[in-house]
C-alpha cells in the first residue's frame, strides 16, 4: 500500500477568492481535513473553507490544551504544547500510514509565524509532507489600508506583540516599514512602544484583514479596546518613489 | 458609458497554481492585459502567465526606459523614470475612460517594492483602481527551502540588497530572520555584510522560487558568479518551538 501525503495548505488571510489555485483544488478533492482550534470553537481556518471541502471528508479537529493558567515561560507549558503536538502528528502520521492524504488547514502562509511548523518539523522525517505557500495575513492587511508598504530599499521590520516593550521600541525606531502582529492583549504595550519610536501618528490598525468584518482604522483613532486576535499594525514605508 | 477599472494583479512567485483564485479568473477572462518589461524581452511576468490569457486580448507592453547609463542618484534618473511612469499611467486611465477594464500583471505582491505602485499612485486619483495581493518571493523562497521562516517570537527584516553594505551589516546583525531581496550585482556585497554580521553560514541562496528553474543552495556553497535577478538569500529564525 501507498503512503498518503500530509498537505499544509496555507489558505491566505481569510477571502476564499485569494485562496491559491492549488489550495483550492486540494480543499475540493480532499478525503481527510485536519486544523486546529479552541476547544468549543469553529477555528477560524475551518470557517474559512466553509463550503468548500467535500461532505463526505473526515474532519479532524485537532484542539488546543488549554494553557491560560500557566505562564509562558513554565517549562510545564512548553511540554504541555510539546504532548499535544506529538499527539497530533500521530494521528496525521497513522493516516499517511493507512495511504490517506490529509490536507491541515493553515491561515496565511504555513511557514510564517503557524501551527502548522510544530506538526511540520515532527513529522518531516516520518512520513511525506508538502507545504503549500499562501498569501499571508500582512499581505491581506497592506492591501487593505490601500496604500504599498514598502518603496525603493526600505526595511521592512515584522515584530511580534508579544515581544517586551523595550525591543518593540528599539526595533520600531530602527526601520522604514513595519508590521506587527500577535496584538491583542499586547495592545497598550504596542501603542506606547510606538509612541516611543514616534511612530505612533502614522500607524494604521487592520482587524480581519481580508474577512467579511474586516475593519481599516487609523491607530489614533481607534480607541482603546482589546483588538481582536486577527489584528495587525502596519506603518507603512517612504521610501524612494520616481 | 461605464468607465473600467484597472486591476494590479499579483501572480504570486512565478508557478501558476500558486496564483489566487481571484487572479486566475481575472486573467482568463482579460481583455486588456498591461505589463512592464525591458525593450527587446518577453518579461517575466508576461511569461508566468503564459496560455493563460486571452488569444484575443489587447497587450500592452510597458517597456522600461534605458537608464543603464546614469547613475541612481542623478536627477535625470528619476525623471526618465517618472516619464515613464506617466507615460502608461495616461494609456492605462485612457483605456478605462473607454470603459475598458485592464489587468496589469505584477509579479508577486503588488504593494511589495512592486513597479505597479509607481501607476498605482498615480491613477488612484484618476480611475478605479483595484489591487489583488498575492503570494510574495519571499514565501516562495522559504517554503522551496523546506524550512519555516519565523517561530515564537522571532523578528524577521527584509533588506534589499541595494543598500550600502555597512547599513546591510548593521541590520543583519540585529535580526532573527532575514529575507534579502534584489541581489544581482550586489552579491558580493551582500556576501560580505553577512559575514560581517555572523550569518554567512545559516544563510541559503534561492533562485527563481517556484518557477522551473528553481535552485536552493546554501549560500557558502553557491559559488561568486553574479545570481540573477529573482534570487532571494533567506536565514531562517530560531525562535521557540515546544
Ligand atoms: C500565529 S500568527 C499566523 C500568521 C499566518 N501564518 C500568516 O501568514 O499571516 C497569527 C497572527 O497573524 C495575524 N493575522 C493573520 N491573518 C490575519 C488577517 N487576515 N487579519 C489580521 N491579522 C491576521 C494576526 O496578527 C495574528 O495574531
Ligand atoms: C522589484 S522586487 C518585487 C517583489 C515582488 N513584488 C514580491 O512580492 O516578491 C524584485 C525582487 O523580488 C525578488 N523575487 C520576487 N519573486 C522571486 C522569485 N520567485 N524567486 C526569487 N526571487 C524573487 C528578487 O529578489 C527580486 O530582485
Amino acid at each position: 500500500m501507498n503512503v498518503g501525503t500530509i498537505y499544509g495548505v496555507g489558505l491566505g488571510p481569510g477571502d476564499p477568492d485569494l485562496m491559491s489555485v492549488k489550495a483550492d483544488r486540494l480543499l475540493r478533492g480532499a478525503r481527510n481535513v485536519a486544523y486546529f482550534r479552541k476547544a468549543g470553537r469553529t477555528g477560524q481556518a475551518r470557517k474559512i473553507v466553509n463550503g468548500m471541502i467535500p461532505a463526505e471528508a473526515m474532519e479532524i479537529p485537532m484542539e488546543y490544551p488549554v494553557t491560560t493558567e500557566i505562564p509562558v515561560t513554565d517549562p510545564r507549558y512548553n511540554a504541555l504544547l510539546a504532548a499535544f503536538y506529538e499527539d497530533c502528528t500521530q494521528r496525521l502520521k497513522a493516516l499517511s500510514d493507512n495511504g490517506e492524504d490529509v490536507v491541515v488547514l493553515c491561515e496565511g502562509d504555513p511557514f510564517f509565524y503557524g501551527s502548522f511548523m510544530h506538526l511540520y518539523s515532527r513529522l518531516r522525517e516520518r512520513a511525506p509532507v508538502e507545504v503549500v505557500p499562501a498569501i499571508t495575513g500582512m499581505s491581506g492587511a497592506w492591501t487593505a489600508t490601500g496604500d504599498p508598504i514598502t518603496w525603493g530599499d526600505d526595511v521592512l521590520t515584522v515584530l511580534m506583540g508579544t515581544l517586551p516593550e523595550e525591543a518593540l521600541a528599539t526595533r520600531m525606531a530602527q526601520t522604514d516599514a513595519l508590521v506587527v502582529m500577535k496584538i491583542g492583549r499586547n495592545f497598550d504595550k504596542v501603542k506606547r512602544a510606538l509612541k516611543t519610536a514616534g511612530l505612533y501618528d502614522r500607524a494604521w490598525l487592520v482587524e480581519y484583514a481580508q474577512m467579511p468584518d474586516q475593519a481599516v482604522t487609523k491607530l489614533s483613532e481607534a480607541g482603546d479596546k482589546v483588538t481582536p486576535y486577527f489584528s495587525i499594525i502596519i506603518v507603512h514605508g517612504q521610501g524612494r518613489r520616481p
